[in-house]
């Protein structure tokens, strides 16, 4: 597992260096923010996919680029500037250069009454137009009177950049996370997202013996996984097993699952074990796939169909500092990153540790003579051996390791320790390697 | 939908005029109501079937008449007249005219001593003897002493009469609703059944573009579902996907639902989907075919299967009036047949509007260019688009509407217009049309 | 079913013979037993099986006898006698005959501070030792000083004895029943299930026309039920239909269910349905298949899959005499032990009274004619007819009378009076008989 002290502390540094590049669908900002994370995962392979390219229903959008951005009073004091906060400008907006009265500004700024300090989250990615964010209370305090109004933004032909990071096991077989690098300055939706998988990409590739292969990606939300399921979609069906969407995986206040649409893919059942471990039973909010908002909405839709589940501490939408600016480095914290490290490295751990074996001998065997089971029969319940009759008495090549662990409540690391103790015994054979062994032959 | 305040007044009009005639089952009653039915559904047509005609284990007994029935004491007054209520003769009495003391007479007299004011419902189809039902007020005045006893009754060869409507479609799958026409002077069960049918094969006639054909019965309970089934079953098979026994559906005190035997076919679906959004998800009884007591009995028979379940208001035996002269027009109403003509209505465009498509594109479709999304991304759900959004996530050819529908807590006629944009769009395909074609091929 | 007023008393007695005799996995205690039980059921037939003999990944050990056992304070006086209670040896003492101070006999005494009046039951059947087993008290009370210890015992070539009847019936389709007899004196466990199984032994051989035939063992824990399978495992999977563990059913504090691994065998179904009318739905305790700890370890091992479940009163390892000389005659009783023989006779009426049928005519017979259906139709449920109506409605040859009496909530042998009323008339046919013909043609 990674280490619990360690991984949260480096995953919040992280998104403090991150947290005041200005990251959109597309432009300067996700690149800067892909080349720090290369510089975490060197084997991080970036991609441009140019403007105009079809991905299924949808078409890449222009470049977009922003250098400055603001509003001033008749007296030239910059009253909302993008140098102040990234969210002040919506995401896409076109330029602008004028001079207009309060009235004629009045239907570009976007406010939350509800939320009077706050600065809300607002993008128009698909429809130009432009616009700024600012508190309500900075918006009531605008009196009327001429504005300068500036954005000095750029839409045109470039491309969408998003990075990849392959690391091998012993299987082709893999495990995919996604994560999102199109989020300007917010915490926990969506910095916690890629600090967090590149703290798992780190100790996935310090794990000597993986089984699986992983696939890792950083992209823009929705348009970014279209354009890469559009370019991957067979190889993906063919070899994912299993496949995490990683966002707000931040804050302290929460446990979260969304399952895939299938609700019992073998992402769903290791993300259940492994918030079961992780928060107990009843310690996470289990969501519907209709309460879905993120990415799992590319990767289980009809015919796509990919193994994917969502483990998350605070869900999106469900917590009042959600696309505003109070969403920031204040709502994450480094034991809330860690928490959610750790949840999805036991998702990963259950499906590594996880096995398919069946009993080699009729009845159980004689422990005893092997030093697996006391010799002295007495009162007393043998907890010690439980979990080794527990895996001996289901292995019947139907139940694997997980199914096993759920039945009985611990978790399925523990009991790939005693399987590996059995197999080592001769007590139980590999299922899923004699399966591979077919397969060849065949 | 049928027209909530008027289709209530009607049926309880008709109810009104329907109520002094002493049906049974077969005999004048019988037909004089038919005839009235048929006044108000032209196409209606009525069959005969001749006494002794075997239907499965079963033969359609004699044609019952009645003319007058009494009892008159020393004086000559009439203490028990058929002239004031159907009730006070046991259907199907043989003809008596006698004088004979108390005594004698007593064992011929049905009473309720826990409802003393009510006349009970008694029958005697299949066994020939004579009777009166009476109050047990009447019977307790009684004075020992000699009466003149008299029925003028006739059981004689003759014919069982039912009706039978056929309401064409598009397609010649069926919905199948039956009722019944041999219950005398009571309200809820049974004149509601038949007044309710006819609202909804009225309102069903004014459908444009019914999508299914509708076969609708008006028979006898038991020995007319029995002869209709020997008649038709292959046919019946073949065709009907769906059907409800229409019966109990006039009072305001309750919604019920008795399940079909297998419990989960599309008429179970349905007749739940309609209740939930009726009467809310625990705003109605949910009783066990266990409880069944109805021509469910004969559609749901080993061999016969068909797919009947049954939506009702207080279900028959679950309220005190049942089979009494209690049960009466002050028990029925126009909201209470409103209601009832509602959810089976409801069940019904659960059916019409319900259908299986698929996503044509992988991944989500881009909504926002064909105007069907919002193009400004903010925190807020989109309520709008959820049912499109809902839609389009289950639309995999395996989910029909109806099941997303269930999902969603929404009613599937909402989703049906969802789906019938997203056709417009082609951004689904109906599979059912799909599959229909693939058939006229093969 | 059994006389619940004797077999509750006879059971009891024969325990109370029994309790005396120093059984274990072998030697002339388990042979004593057998040749009492032999006394009761003639068919009986001893089977012995020399040490060394293999069965499976076990070996028969070897025959242990003993013949005296103490310690003797310095005055002679015995301190601790195996004459007093068999417990005191632990199971399987190799012998010694030496002279020592308290602290060298020390590890070898066992007593349970926790319960300061109780011997404790140790055994140690497959690794070589002595040791005795004493109360805490007892324990607390030896003054330091030299000490005699005597067990003049012999772990010798032998043999394991194990009982076995076969009672036939018109299938050649078994029921199982298996106890122990390797348990020296103690009540529930475990004098309870031989005497138990003794008494429904009795009961079965006096039933006229069993449909099944029944094997019944009387065999040591473990290496008995392994020496057993191993010599007739493809005769138990081909006949067995379902099989019942027979322990722990002599107390009055609880009636306990524990699964087979399969959870959903006939046994399970039976065993839940005959508990269910036993004690009520909630009157008895539901363990799960990972509570096992008996010979349903053997029985459902992966491989040998046999349909197993275990019918308790106060399950082995759940009341605090467990294991110990507090586990005695006063703990199981004549009503204790009656309680028991009924739960498992009902279990076994279940399966014998079981069938699966199929409606000869379409719709509902027309019971009336044939007398099972009164003439008279009034407002009364008719509840002498709803058992007849469950029975015809669900007869699709699917339900079987077991699943039919499990919706109604009544129990299977009422049924089955009714099906056979049915049957009489030709108005269900025998779908198991049916299958059998077809079998045979085949």
């Amino acid at each position: 597992m990674p280490n619990a002290t360690s991984v949260g502390a480096d995953a919040y540094a992280l998104a403090t260096e991150l947290f005041p590049i200005c990251r959109s669908l597309t432009g300067p900002g996700v690149r800067e923010t892909l080349r720090i994370l290369q510089r975490e995962l060197p084997d991080l392979t970036l991609h441009e996919v140019p403007s105009g390219t079809r991905c299924f229903d949808w078409t890449v959008p222009p470049e977009w680029s922003i250098r400055e951005a603001y509003i001033a009073d008749e007296d030239g004091r910059r009253v909302v500037d993008f140098a102040n906060h990234t969210l002040h400008v919506v995401g896409y907006s076109t330029p602008v250069d004028a001079v207009m009265g309060l009235d004629e500004l009045r239907p570009h700024l976007h406010s939350l009454p509800e939320l009077p300090d706050a600065i809300p989250y607002v993008t128009s990615y698909y429809k130009e137009r432009w616009g700024f964010c600012l508190s309500h209370r900075q918006l009531q305090s605008l009196a009327p009177g001429q504005y300068r109004v500036r954005i000095d933004s750029t839409l045109a032909p470039g491309s969408l950049t998003y990075g990849e990071l392959l690391i091998p096991g012993q299987r082709d077989d893999e495990i995919f996370l996604s994560t999102y690098v199109c989020h300007p300055s917010m915490g926990n939706n969506e910095l916690s997202g890629p600090v967090v998988t590149t703290e798992i990409a780190r100790w996935l590739g310090s794990l000597k013996d993986r089984r699986y292969s992983y696939r890792i990606v950083f992209i823009p939300e929705t348009i970014g996984s279209l354009v890469y399921l559009s370019r991957n979609l067979a190889d993906m069906k063919r070899r994912i097993v299993a496949g995490f969407n990683v966002t707000c995986v931040g804050d302290d206040r929460a446990y979260s699952y969304l399952p895939s649409r299938q609700t019992d893919t073998l992402a769903d059942r290791a993300a259940l074990h492994s918030l079961r471990h992780q928060a107990g039973a009843e310690g996470f909010v289990r969501y519907s796939f209709l309460d879905r908002g993120s990415d799992e909405r590319q990767y289980c839709s009809p015919g796509v169909d990919l193994p994917v589940a969502t483990i998350m501490r605070s869900k999106y939408g469900a917590y009042p500092e959600y696309h505003t600016s109070l969403d920031d480095l204040s709502l994450i914290s480094p034991a809330g990153l860690s928490g959610g490290i750790s949840a999805i490295a036991k998702a990963i751990l259950a499906i590594e540790t996880n096995g398919r074996y069946r009993a080699t001998v009729l009845g159980e065997p004689q422990l005893g003579r092997r030093g697996l089971y006391p010799t002295l029969g007495t009162r007393d319940g043998n907890l010690v051996v439980r979990k080794l009759m527990g895996v001996l008495a289901y292995s019947d090549g139907k139940h694997d390791l997980l199914a096993i662990a759920d039945l009985m409540g611990v978790p399925v690391w523990e009991l790939s320790e005693v399987a590996q103790q059995l197999l080592a015994h001769e007590l139980l054979a590999d299922c899923d390697a004699e399966q591979r062994q077919r397969d060849v032959k065949a």
